[in-house]
């Protein structure tokens, strides 16, 4: 791995344990996207860049950027998002902006200019937890934000989401134009928690990351015919309920078969009282893998089981559609580095792939990226129990200093 | 047949619209008992008996009575309810109330008296739509009502049942006084509508009806853990939803296996999103059976498969009663004077199991009892589309009057 200043990783876990104080606590974390305690949280940022020199500066979709001159462009960027979700944890995006802060503060203190200029990025509303939209900043920048498609959402309050952006600042049908950032920028790397348990269940403290799996996200909405649950024969029924039972069995069974993970996190009944057979049953599914064909096989799998189901009790089936996004590839020269630098720290020999999406997984539809997860306790995460055990969180944090430095030396 | 007056089924009808223009309508019945249109149909009721020299008598439950005085005694007791699920049926429990007056109109139009003292009865809050409670004034008079049970129930709006009853003359405490009533009284028939599709798919307008089902109702609690969609491996799951999901399908096979019914009616997930493994569910089981020993069969078989489904999937498993009944049996000599009523009447040649309950099930706690059952529309009852055929209607109202006739004949 290339030379470069040491990360203070210790100097990294106090700042995210004074980030905590300030905006989060016993009860979780309060950094929403756009609102009080997230600002407050970026103007603790402001306070750190300018412990070191730096100045902030915002883009059109309300990212921040902050950048050390390097003897070279493009520029390393290296970030991740300071927004929570409600009572959330004290890592879940704030650990890669503070290990990204960490970085441009060991060249700071080394009084050189690293080999090409490092940008600190946070991005805006990671989460979606107010509107919905998650990604958005990342997304704004990589170009896959449909502005048009967002301007008729509103929070839970009924305030619109240009309203409320242009009380931050920013302009929806404006947020495209942040892309030119990007222009001057040849790679991107982020450090996260896993928010799952595979690292901790292998006893490692962290892993680098090759991408993040495909999601397919739809409700299945089955149509029977109420009836008495003590007068209708079973023959007779139409249970839009049992029909909705199967399939969630099968989402579970083909998305083993299929070698990824599916989930039936949603049921509703109608009427849903207990002396009545379900006329109507709704039920969420959510479908992740690493392999777009195979991603698709077990989407296509799961249909043919939840029609047969829907014909075989006399039911109809309709599907909508919720949210889809491909899988994507992140570089494989940047996760070579990142396996490198993991391994290195005591950490995974090979990378993992995330089912959880990242601001990496926007990013990486216009540059090379790459990811270090640190391990999850319990694999909790968006939840104020959230954790990561101290000695792993450093061999993380040591480890994406590495990455950085090792990056920064190659072409990009 | 022993013989008596005819019963004029077509005046029972012109009785059962009458009510319903005036306590009911396009928008379904209105009459939730201890309410004013409740009031107004029984008002509506006193206005008939007065009509044919008869005053209606309040028990100590709130249930209505009159008696038109025969050669002997016990008296033979006809009715069923007048109450009403909100936007319920035209016939739901006011047909076999209008019935036993029909049967009364014709005695009294003789001048002669009945071979035995003739009573209608009008039960008190059979549906529990209110407090939850259902058969509250023929438990009342069964004795098997726990007045103290019931003293801290509620309605919608949190006033407490004891408050409303008094409103309405009843003293909770004092219900059970009620039953003395039963003193005089020799056996029990009621008319009422099948509330299930099996008259209907036969293309039979009526039949007799030979008991009880017994019901099981619990809700069986799983507790597994919540956990992240996206990063959770399947086999590190706990998913409590689909221990769930295959009792469900337990509930449904176990009890087909058995010659019963199951229904799973409700199911309530936690945390109940869309991206979210759940850590809990909630399902509701509601068995029921003629048979004691099959029920206790079903029931058992049910149990044994959800705690299989909860030891697979590491999840813990609470069960949570509900409400539970034996089955109950009818009386061999008046249900075959119902068969033999009926049947001449096109009828059924076998008498049917009813799945849902009724005042004839907790009288025949303490009475020889016997029901018939017309045929219902689609199997819809509780809505406003509840129907019979007027054909099947006045089919089941004449075979009502001869077993009427016939019972007042026989010893009770």
């Amino acid at each position: 791995l290339a030379a470069g200043p040491e990360i203070d990783a210790g100097a990294v876990v106090a700042d995210l344990r004074e980030l905590d104080a300030l905006t989060g606590g016993p009860a979780g974390a309060r950094r929403v996207c756009w609102g009080e305690d997230w600002r407050l949280a970026r103007d603790w940022l402001g306070e750190k860049l300018g412990e070191i020199g730096l100045t902030p500066e915002r883009d059109e979709a309300g990212n921040v950027w902050a950048y050390l001159e390097g003897e070279r462009e493009p520029a390393l960027a290296l970030g991740s998002h300071l927004d929570s979700v409600p009572s959330g944890g004290w890592l879940d995006g704030c650990l890669g902006v503070a290990a990204a802060l960490g970085v441009l503060r060991a060249w700071a203190g080394t009084g050189r200019r690293p080999p090409r200029t490092l940008a600190l990025l946070d991005c805006a509303d990671e989460e979606g937890a107010r509107f919905g939209r998650s990604l958005f900043g990342s997304s704004a920048l990589a170009g896959s934000l449909d502005p048009g498609a967002l301007a008729s959402l509103t929070d839970g309050e009924g305030r619109a989401i240009g309203e409320v952006l242009a009380g931050n600042g920013v302009a929806l049908e404006r947020a495209l134009d942040a892309g030119r950032r990007l222009e001057r920028i040849g790679g991107y790397l982020e450090l996260h928690i896993e928010q799952g348990p595979v690292l901790e269940s292998e006893g490692l403290p962290c892993a680098a990351v090759a991408g993040c799996a495909g999601v397919e996200r739809e409700i299945l909405a089955f149509s029977g015919q109420a009836a008495h649950a003590g007068t209708t024969p079973m023959d007779r029924r139409r249970d839009a309920g049992l029909a909705a039972a199967e399939t969630a069995l099968a989402v579970e069974r083909v998305a083993v078969d299929g070698g990824g993970v599916g989930t039936t996190g949603l049921v509703e009944l109608d009427p849903g009282i207990v002396t009545a057979v379900p006329g109507a049953a709704r039920l969420s599914i959510d479908l992740r893998h690493a392999d777009p064909e195979a991603l698709a096989r077990v989407h296509g799998g799961i249909h043919a089981t939840a029609h047969a189901a829907a014909e075989r009790r006399r039911c109809s089936l309709a599907i909508e559609p919720l949210w889809r996004i491909a899988p994507i590839r992140f570089d494989p020269g940047l996760v070579a580095l990142a396996v490198a630098a993991t391994a290195a720290a005591g950490g995974r020999a090979e990378p993992l792939i995330s089912g959880a999406l990242h601001d990496a997984a926007e990013l990486a539809r216009a540059l090379p990226v790459a990811m270090i997860f640190s391990s999850s306790s319990r694999g909790l995460s968006h939840a104020k129990e959230e954790d990561t055990p101290e000695p792993d969180l450093i061999a993380a944090i040591e480890a994406f200093g590495e990455l950085a430095s090792a990056a920064a030396a190659t072409d990009l």
